[in-house]
């Protein structure tokens, strides 16, 4: 059997990516990991947390096919364009921060990688630096062709996929589209069997109006797109219940015969799984050729090179992409 | 010192209510409660539970002092219009229901009642018999000549006050005014110091777009309307800390510091509440001059007689308006 070989992004250097990524290595993982950053910065910040960790270097055509010993990180060598103060944002290195995610990216597309980890990058820097930029999700998207994708979040016992994502409140209803509708759940649907190993996934699917519009009182979306969307694809044999009200929805009747919750919007959704989750949730990317987890936490500036982060949502995301890569058929 | 006596109207004869009443009066209650109901139902309903509760029958002029004994219950007889069979809606009592609510309303603003506690009440059967009725607030505002009221539900270490409810997801960002941020603050504000004993409440409040506009890249209600509000709210000594994303907004670090969250929408603050708090939660009216609480959940027919019911959310109900009357200053 192929080894299931895994890319970590330690993100943006000045936050807490490194950190987590040199914490993590203490332990012992099940697959080779390889962090994709520069192995200066991990010496440097390994020193500043006082951490012993043993970096090996690897490259292409030499990728190991066992995983480090506990207390080693394997490290593909990208090199900064400027040196690192931790918390100091520098937008000389938001090329780096690219390179690493493009290395990764293409790694899982030529096949050396199962699958890629993501730690946070820094948006606003990528972006002030001239470089147009609206998160890992779109620009994994554009390097792998892919048209559409799905955010999931994931904690333990709770997936909740989003039809629209960061769009404001005001622009939410008109979103909602039985088309998008349509794509959103077939790439769900799809990726919980593919890549999720679930024969016949259960998805439960919010309404977009509270009580779900209470039988048209409340908003008519439910009744004129969402219902009709849905009685096309239970035709297609999809297991959808719903549309529900997101109030009542998120309670064991429900949430025990589920693999999954389609919520409509943003704040419909994660307040309850970060809620649940909280410090150890993961993002799932569905809709791409590759396997691609993140933390659902941001870049921390403050904490970085203190040892005061929690490795939570990181060891999350690890195994959670772990298990997609060991369920693909 | 004056009795703190209870008014609790069971709403719906033929759904849970009388249920729950003749289940919670097994257990002593600290203060008399009286349940404003037809003494028949409550009879025939104890007989089909198998339950053996005492009905002490009290009215006007007449009230007790004391609790009554637990397995006892005080009812004030209001008559049926027709016999009732559980889980079978009848228009006819449509304005007996209504009755027991005035009842209990009137009875508070003449205290007699330190607070009133509602069971389900059915809508459509309501509207069915050719009462126009939008819900057990709108009735209890109007009966109290009270022009804007706050719906907050509660559960054990968490508070979620709404500034808009009931609307079309389509019309939440148009509703978000300065002015209704404000009105709803001051009396979720003030209910809390008057009817919980908070002396300095501290709320945190959600933004309306998804993490809270991202400095207007996601939406400008945040900057436009909510900041500027909340600022001269600050300046009358309130202590609010936000507009918060709503998805990090419910995790410890926040919540162990606040006294209640105030979201823009339904969607947005109740399913974190209902998911903490299954089973167990209150709804509270807030800015009526009375106390009333109510059960967060619907009338469920299909188990009206059955024994089958939970009564959690009753009980909390209950103890909330103990304490809430046991604050009043």
């Amino acid at each position: 059997m192929k080894p299931l070989r895994f890319a970590v992004t330690p993100g943006e250097p000045a936050g807490i990516g490194p950190d987590l990524c040199l914490l993590l290595a203490a332990e012992q993982q099940p697959h080779p990991l390889i962090a994709i950053t520069s192995r200066d910065l991990l010496l440097t910040r390994a020193a500043q947390l006082g951490l012993a960790i043993s970096l090996l270097e690897v490259s292409p055509h030499a990728w190991p096919d066992e995983p480090a010993p506990a207390g080693s990180l394997y490290v593909w060598d990208t090199p900064l364009a400027a040196p690192v103060q931790p918390g100091q944002l520098d937008a000389r290195n938001a090329a780096f921060v690219l390179h690493t995610l493009t290395r990764a990216g293409q790694g899982c597309l030529d096949g050396d990688f199962a699958g890629m980890i993501t730690a946070p990058v820094h948006k606003g820097v990528i972006n002030e630096s001239g470089i147009a930029f609206s998160g890992h999700t779109e620009f994994l998207a554009e390097l792998t062709h892919t048209a559409q994708v799905v955010m999931m979040l994931a904690t333990h016992g709770l997936r909740v996929a989003l039809v629209t994502t960061h769009l404001p409140l005001r622009d939410v209803a008109e979103a909602i589209t039985a088309e998008r509708l349509e794509r959103v759940t077939r790439i769900l649907h799809a990726d919980l069997r593919h890549k999720f190993g679930i024969a016949t996934p259960r998805i439960l699917v919010c309404g977009l109006n509270p009580h779900a519009g209470e039988g048209g009182h409340l908003g008519r979306e439910e009744i004129d797109i969402i219902e009709p969307a849905l009685e096309r694809l239970r035709a297609e044999g999809m297991d959808l219940r719903g549309p529900l009200p997101a109030d009542t929805l998120f309670t064991p009747k429900y949430l025990e015969h589920c693999d999954a919750v389609l919520a409509m919007y943003h704040d419909q959704g994660l307040p309850v799984l970060k809620y649940k989750g909280f410090g150890a949730a993961v993002n799932v990317t569905l809709g791409l050729p590759i396997i691609r987890t993140s933390v659902d936490h941001g870049t921390a500036l403050d904490l970085a090179g203190s040892g005061k982060v929690d490795t939570g949502s990181l060891r999350v995301a690890l195994h959670t992409a772990y298990q997609m890569a060991e369920n693909r058929p």
